[in-house]
C-alpha cells in the first residue's frame, strides 16, 4: 500500500513550526509496517492544496491531510477537498452535534464560524473528535482513500490511532507482520555504535539511527509472515545489539536515563542529592522530571560560587585554593559534602568549565569532573573533557553523571 | 518565484528524524520575502527521488533538494540526478581537489567511496563545501533552477547562506524588500495575544504565531518596495503590538526570558540566588545556561524534602507544619533563607505539585507559589494555578519565577 502524507499550513512553510504530524505519523505508520512513500507540504492556499491532492491521488492508495478544518478564513481544507471530489459540502448532522456537545461541556455555545466545519463534502464519512472541536473525515476517489484530520497534533494523534491506522490494517491485509524497539545508548558516538554492529544486518530487520545528543539511539524493526516470527527476529536481533554494545545501552523499553536512574535507586531503596557547578541544576532537574522522584532525591545545590561551595558544602577553602574549583580534589569534596548535608546513601557532585568564556590551556573549555560518594563505591572521581556548545557540555556532563549513579547498580560499563 | 524544497532520507520518512532543514530553509526564505510553495520528502528510493524531481520541475522555478550526496550506497541523488536531467555523471576536479584539501587538512586521505561524491552531472556548476566532504551543485533545466545541497544540517545551513540565497535574491530582483522581527510574549495565551492584536492587521505586513510553550511568539514580516519603506512598516506595527501587549512581551531581538534576566541584573549590578522545590532546579538549570551568569547567580538550593527546607534554608518547623511546604508563608521564607545564606541582593523561591501525584481538593495538582526577597520589593509571593504535564507545569512556573525577577526593574506588566 502506498501511503502520502499532506500537511498543510503556513506556518509549517514559513518554519514556524515543525512539522511534528508528518514526523509522528511516519514513525507510527513505519512500527506497524507500513512505508510512507511521499509526503507533501503546502500553506494555506486554495491552489496548492489542490494540486498536492491531485498528485497524491496519482501516486498514493491512501492519503492522509493534516490541517486546515479549523473555524478560521485561512482554514480551506473542507472547502479545497470538495472541489477536488466533486462533490458539494452539507451540513453534517453526526458532526454538528458532537461538536454542540463537546462545546456545551465547556459552557459554550456553538458559533457560526464553527458551524462552518460542520459542513462535509458529500459521500465522505464523519471522523469525531473526542479530543478538540473540529471533525475530520474520509472519503474514496477512483481507488483512493482519503483521511482529513485537524492539524492539531494531540487531536492528529488521537485520531490517527482511533480511526486512521486500524482502517489501514484492514486494508492491507497482506503487510508483513511487524515488531519494534527502541534501544537506548549513551556514551558512544554513532559512528561507533555504527562499527560495533557491522555485519548484524540480516533479512527481515531494518535498523535506524536517531542522535539525540548526546544519546544514540537505534530503531530496530523486525518483519515476518506471522507476529511470532517477528518477534523472534527482533528478540534475536536485539540480543545481538546488547552484546555487541554492552553497558553503552541503558533502554530498550523507551525509558530515559533518569527514569532508570530512578528505577535502580527506588529498587535498592537508596536516596540521592546532587551538587553541581557547571551543569547548574540540570541534574537535579533532569532527576526531579520523574514522577515520584521526591521517594529518592533529597536535595541538591547548585553552588556557582566558590563562597557557596565552602558554606553550603564544607569543601576546605585550601583545597580549593591549591587545586581551583575544577578538580578531582573539590568533586570528591562536593560529593561528601552534599552527601553529609542531605544524609543521602549517594552523593554526586560535578564541576567543569562549560564555556564559552573561562578555559586555560591546562583546563580548556570542556573539562569537566564528576565525583561520588557511596559506601558501596567509596568516595571517587573521573575527569572528562567534552566538546560542544555551552548548552551541549551541560548536556552531556549531566548525561555522564547520571551513568555514573547507574553503574553503582550495574558495573556493567 | 515560485520556490520548491525536496528534502531526502529515510530517517525523514519513518519520523526518526525532524526535518529541520526545510523548517530552516522555509525561515530563511520567508524572511527574505521568498515564498515557498511546496515541499515533498521522500526516502532513499529511486524512483520516487525522480518523481520529486519530475513533480517539482513542473511547479516551480526553483527547487533546493536536500541529502543523498554521502558516500554510502543509500546515497542516490547525483545518479538520480543525472539520470533526470539526461546528463552522465563525470568526475569533477574541482570538487575532487576540494574534497582532497578538506581530507589531508584532518590527516586523512580520499578513499574510493569518496571519490564518488566527486562525480556530478555533466552540465551542472559544482558548490564547494567548505563545511563538510560532499560537495553540492546547481544545474539548470527548462528554465527551472536545480540547487543540490548535503543533508547535514550545519553544512545544508552554511551553503544555503553561502551559495543559494544570494543567488535566488539575484535572481528575483522585483521582489518586495522586507524586514522581520521576532516578537516574544509570555503570559498571555495565544488565543488572547490574537484577540488583543484584532484589528492591527495591515497592507504589507504578515503575522505568525509560533507557540514556543509556555511562551507566545510573534513573527512579523513587513514587505515594501525598498528597505526603507519595509522598516518604517515593521517599526510602527511592532510599536503598535508593544501597546497591545504590554509588559507580555519581553524580546524581540531574539533573547530569552532567561537572557533578558541576566541583562537586567547586570545591568543594575545585582545578585540572584534561588530556592526551588517543584522545578527542582529547571529555574537554576535556565539562568546557568546563559553564558557569564557566574557573574550575577551565586548559589541555587533543591530542597526537595522538608528537612531541607529547614536543615539549609532555615525555614521555620513549626510554618511547615502549619501551613504545609506548599504555601505562601513557606516560599517567604525559602526566598528569605537563600538570600541569607548566599547574600545574594534577591532570592527567589518556588513551591508546588507538579504531579501526577500529590495534588489534594485543596491544593490541587499545578499549585504554585512563588515568593521573592530583595529591597526593593521587600518579601512577597504570589499563588498560581498551573495546567498540564509535570514538565509543562516545571516550565510555566519556572518562567514565572523569571517574569517575577524581570519585574524587580521593569515594573510594567
Amino acid at each position: 500500500m502506498r501511503i502520502e502524507i499532506i500537511t498543510t499550513g503556513d506556518e509549517l512553510m514559513s518554519g514556524l513550526t515543525q512539522d511534528s504530524n508528518f514526523s509522528w505519523a511516519g514513525d507510527a505508520l513505519t512500527s506497524l509496517g507500513f512505508a510512507t512513500e511521499f509526503h507533501t507540504t503546502v500553506g494555506d492556499e486554495r491552489d496548492n492544496i489542490s494540486t498536492a491532492l491531485a498528485t497524491a491521488s496519482q501516486r498514493a492508495d491512501a492519503v492522509i491531510v493534516s490541517g486546515g478544518l479549523g473555524p478560521t478564513p485561512d482554514d480551506l481544507t473542507s472547502e479545497v477537498a470538495a472541489a477536488f471530489f466533486g462533490a458539494a459540502l452539507e451540513l453534517d448532522g453526526e458532526a454538528l452535534r458532537s461538536m454542540e456537545e463537546r462545546l456545551s461541556q465547556r459552557g459554550r455555545t456553538l458559533t457560526e464560524m464553527n458551524r462552518k466545519q460542520a459542513y462535509l463534502p458529500r459521500g465522505s464519512s464523519v471522523l469525531i473528535n473526542h479530543w478538540g472541536t473540529a471533525p475530520g473525515f474520509s472519503i474514496e476517489k477512483g481507488g483512493v482513500v482519503f483521511y482529513f484530520l485537524p492539524g492539531v497534533p494531540k487531536e492528529f494523534r488521537a485520531m490517527m490511532g482511533e480511526y486512521v491506522l486500524p482502517e489501514l490494517e484492514q486494508r492491507d491485509t497482506g503487510r508483513k507482520k511487524v515488531r519494534s524497539m527502541l534501544v537506548k545508548t549513551f556514551g558512544l558516538p554513532e559512528s561507533e555504535v555504527a562499527v560495533r554492529l557491522e555485519g548484524l544486518e540480516r533479512e527481515g530487520i531494518r535498523l535506524g539511527y536517531r542522535a539525540h545528543f548526546p544519546e544514540v539511539h537505534l530503531r530496530v524493526t523486525a518483519y515476518g509472515d506471522t507476529g511470532e516470527e517477528a518477534g523472534k527476529l527482533i528478540e534475536g536481533f536485539s540480543s545481538d545489539v546488547r552484546s555487541r554494545l554492552g553497558g553503552y545501552v541503558f533502554s530498550t523499553g523507551g525509558e530515559t536515563m533518569e527514569e532508570v536512574a530512578g528505577i535502580l535507586l527506588r529498587r535498592h531503596g537508596m536516596t540521592l542529592a546532587t551538587a553541581e557547578s557547571c551543569t547548574g541544576g540540570l541534574i537535579a532537574h533532569r532527576i526531579t522530571n520523574v514522577p515520584g522522584s521526591s521517594d529518592y532525591f533529597l536535595e541538591g545545590v547548585v553552588s556557582y560560587s566558590n563562597e557557596s561551595k565552602e558554606k553550603i558544602l564544607g569543601v576546605p577553602k585550601d583545597i580549593l585554593i591549591e587545586h581551583g574549583a575544577v578538580s578531582a580534589p573539590v568533586v570528591k569534596a562536593m560529593a561528601s559534602g552534599v552527601r553529609r548535608l542531605s544524609g543521602a546513601d549517594i552523593g554526586v557532585a560535578v564541576s567543569g568549565i562549560a564555556g564559552p568564556g573561562g578555559g586555560t590551556p591546562e583546563k580548556p573549555v570542556g573539562t569537566v569532573f564528576i565525583g561520588m560518594d557511596s559506601d558501596k563505591g567509596g568516595v571517587r572521581s573521573e575527569k572528562f573533557l567534552f566538546h560542544g556548545t555551552r548548552e551541549e557540555i551541560k548536556l552531556v556532563t549531566s548525561s555522564r553523571a547520571l551513568g555514573f549513579i547507574m553503574q553503582i547498580f550495574l558495573n556493567n560499563v
